[in-house]
């Protein structure tokens, strides 16, 4: 991904407060709440400042946002190990995006952003699409890999909005186990069960 | 719930147009970005008269967006049926809700502003908890029926986002009775299946 070239001219500290304090503003109040001015205030520097390292508020979001580049490690780490057992692993990678504090924000940023702004909605698309499940489940040999890889995303992404944006009880403080199990059957057999149940 | 006064002062066909008008904007492009301005320019009125007729841009989003009164009949005639074909009864219930020209951009307008807006977000919430499937559920004499309600929700609203909203394909064009015989299982799982499968 390029780089603006104002990179490498200020102090590297400076840039990471402007981008913490956008990326928890971009969290908390989602793209369209989140003005440059407010980030600026909050990271205690002149909104000048803001353009010079990010640029528009659009270049912003996507850098303050971005998910580190080992966030999906541990999904391709999935692909050799037992399909039986994917189901409840993909539970599980999804609830660690969400409850490390180095991926959360930028989850719910995205989130939070992805109903009206049309760039976060294509990075959300991306992670049901080509960021998502979809390697791992065409490595399973399986039909219409595609509608299962969204399938999943569809139920985690439900899942994510239930607990972390609108955080209805009792879901919101359900046991990560009892989540784990309740789900986890859900997207295995989205994964690798019958998708056509019914009479075709 | 209690209407304005200014309800029957006015000719009925300008207040209906501003709601149309709101709620288009507001499935459109979410709470936030729907000004009261833009809603007046589009019904073709002064911003006063919408001031005049709804109060505050959050009253115009309640009544705008707020569901028939019968959009929850289907789901309660569902009580007394065959509790083994629930889970695809109730996603036809939700592809019916959000497929119906009179509720999808209601639908639309909840989801695009629940992340941002609190009154919206408690709509939304509503629709996992006192309004959705927790009567049903309940009705069920299963254990967790609150809990089974909102793993429903999670399921129905990230299939909303993914094919209502974000449109990611092959879900978003995917054949109706495809999406119900993949996601009825999953449903009707949550509702009387066991969700401890695991270990404990």
């Amino acid at each position: 991904m390029a780089r603006r070239s104002g990179r490498r001219k200020g102090p590297s500290d400076t840039r990471d407060r402007i981008a913490a304090a956008a990326r928890a503003m971009f969290a908390e109040h989602g793209y369209d709440r989140t003005s440059v001015r407010a980030v600026a205030a909050r990271a205690a520097v002149d909104p000048a400042l803001v353009h010079h390292y990010f640029g528009t508020k659009q270049e912003l979001f996507i850098e303050a946002v971005a998910l580190p580049l080992d966030s999906f490690r541990a999904l391709a780490d999935l692909v050799p190990g037992d399909p039986d057992t994917l189901g409840e692993q993909l539970v599980r990678f999804a609830l660690d995006l969400w409850d490390d504090p180095a991926t959360q924000p930028r989850m719910l940023g995205i989130l939070r952003s992805a109903v009206t702004d049309p760039g976060a909605a294509r990075m959300l698309a991306g992670l049901f699409t080509r960021e998502g499940p979809i390697r791992l489940v065409r490595s399973l040999g399986v039909s219409d890999p595609d509608l299962r890889a969204e399938l999943v995303g569809t139920q985690l992404v439900g899942l994510a909005m239930a607990r972390y944006v609108l955080r209805v009880e009792p879901l919101a403080t359900a046991d990560r186990v009892a989540l784990v199990r309740a789900i986890g059957p859900t997207i295995q057999r989205y994964l690798t069960g019958e998708l056509e149940s019914g009479a075709g």
